[in-house]
């Protein structure tokens, strides 16, 4: 999934280059181009699938040139994850009505990767034996309020486990409480099920979704699918499949998962992910030399910098924008965003 | 005089590109195109000579495309004020053994050039008439520590009044108690002078330097120049034309001058020659948005900045160094240079 035009890492995230095409970890990879190659390590090529905008085709193209045409998903218009799934599910069910399906979103950050694969590899298996619907849950260090949790049932002994219920982001107390209960993982929006299975779910929660997508049953893959995706999908509704699908079935479980995951919200959660101590300097793909200056995210297009006397500030210089902040304000960026927007 | 390999405004200024050829106030002009318009207001165009050094011929051949290659006074090697004046002196005197000669840094910033070309036109009709040596000094409006000061008689009813003593760098009360006094002027190091009076000072005071100077008469405006520079320039005295000369000489005078100067001595003087007022940012070629954010210095290509909690900082972006430190720290900068010097 890399249809997203977050803006909450501005002024290096733009709607022109969303996340999911920066390359933020200064490791020379952007987080699509990560995603690919940790999900091709088990997945062929040629059956790994973008869903994404139209108007990210060129992008993608240009950071994943192994990938053909028919494996970008273009949707029209923006609909939110319901709709984008059905349509990858049918595509794919019409090719291998057999297939296991793993969706996972682009722009997440996740190491240990052997583990990842492992994960994956449990899931998938688990995809094609049984109906179920299965997402893979983090194992939470911290009660970050910033996620959503999983509850599973404790009773469950196997690897993959009943889920009880979904919760949106919790105040710190009911975190907190979730972590000393030991049976709430984070949501962490990666999803193993058949083909089958999530059809039939989509059939079941959302038929008239269903309905109008099958009405095109014929036209998948072939050269009338474009036509038919451009008249349908603004037609359908604008719902999550979190909401729409995971939150109603009783076939839902979860994967407790043993990999390091963070989804990077803003950059603040880029400093936490990878600092190695408290007072230390993130320096991303810049020379520094700190003076006085400590607890600093630092980011620029290879330049030097010199800091001194400064504590704990995001420091972005990106081609079109120095930004300055404390790094506990992450989240002012779209405001700043937006008031340059409006300036120009 | 445009050979200084000044690097206070670091990461802008380098031995590559010094000071003189910047443009730091934004204006699209460098402060020798600044300078030599000053000047070519007052002076034809060919008659200005350009002191420098052999490296910078091309970037003076590139700012200053009107000036032709007879203009260009390079030094072989640095050798202070005295020698580079000497030489321009002698070149001039054999010209024109009858001109006037006015020597002026090309990295100060100076307003109201209207009262700058009067005081100049005062001294040039001065230095034709009299034997006279001349400074231009700039009445201060504070007690600075950082400049030379000049004390003249009091006594003096005339324009141009004769000076007692010049005085380096004072303490605070010093600096207090000369503007107390009244008779106490910025010492700006814009001289005017005849060429014979000058020759005659140097005759006087640096013998060894005139007399070894002298024994090139003959080849000064000739092809044979250039030899015997290269020659001659290497074996005399470094010393400045304050210290060889004016500190000595009896026929010292100057002319109280009206217009603004600052000699931009580093970044946070460029910040107060152009605040406005105490709390407000100085924003040079860039687009700022101050969240709770002032007294700032920044300076950027043409970058948008966003700030927050930032508050007498200076913010230089440059193309290949970030810069972010307290204004009152801009003496530091010389070091930070030098560690990334010698990190490269």
């Amino acid at each position: 999934m890399a249809g997203g035009i977050g803006s909450r890492f501005w002024p290096e995230s733009t709607a022109e280059k969303p996340k999911q095409f920066l390359d933020l970890l200064g490791n020379g990879t952007s987080f699509i181009q990560q995603t690919f190659n940790r999900l091709n390590r088990l997945i062929p090529t040629g059956q790994i699938y973008i869903l994404t905008n139209e108007r990210y085709r060129n992008l993608i193209k240009e950071q994943l040139p192994q990938i053909k045409d028919y494996q970008i998903i273009a949707e029209p218009v923006m609909r939110n994850t319901a709709p984008a799934i059905l349509y990858a599910a049918k595509k794919i069910h019409q090719i291998n009505p057999e297939a296991a399906m793993l969706v996972a979103p682009s722009d997440h950050y996740i190491a240990q990767e052997e583990q990842f694969a492992a994960n994956v590899q449990t899931a998938f298996d688990e995809a094609s034996r049984h109906d179920k619907l299965m997402t893979l849950g983090i194992v939470p260090n911290s009660p970050n309020t910033g996620y959503g949790y999983i509850q599973y049932d404790k009773n469950d002994s196997n690897p993959v486990k009943k889920v009880l219920q979904f919760t949106e982001k919790p105040d710190l107390p009911t975190a907190q409480q979730f972590l000393s209960q030991g049976n709430y993982l984070w949501n962490a929006g990666i999803f193993v099920w058949s083909t089958r299975s999530i059809l039939k779910a989509f059939e079941q929660f959302l038929p008239e979704m269903y309905q109008k997508m099958s009405n095109g049953d014929s036209a998948y893959n072939t050269e009338k699918e474009k036509e038919f995706i451009e008249k349908t999908f603004p037609q359908l509704e604008n719902i999550s499949i979190d909401y729409g699908i995971l939150e109603k079935a009783r076939n839902v479980y979860v994967l407790p998962a043993t990999f390091v995951w963070n989804d990077l919200g803003a950059w603040n959660a880029l400093y936490e992910q990878l600092k190695t101590n408290d007072n230390e300097n993130v320096i991303i793909n810049s020379r520094l030399l700190a003076d006085n200056s400590w607890g600093n995210l630092i980011k620029t297009e290879h330049k030097n910098v010199v800091l001194k006397d400064l504590n704990n500030y995001a420091v972005i210089d990106s081609e079109q924008t120095l930004m300055i902040i404390p790094r506990k304000d992450d989240q002012k960026v779209k405001e700043y965003a937006q008031k340059f927007h409006k300036k120009q």
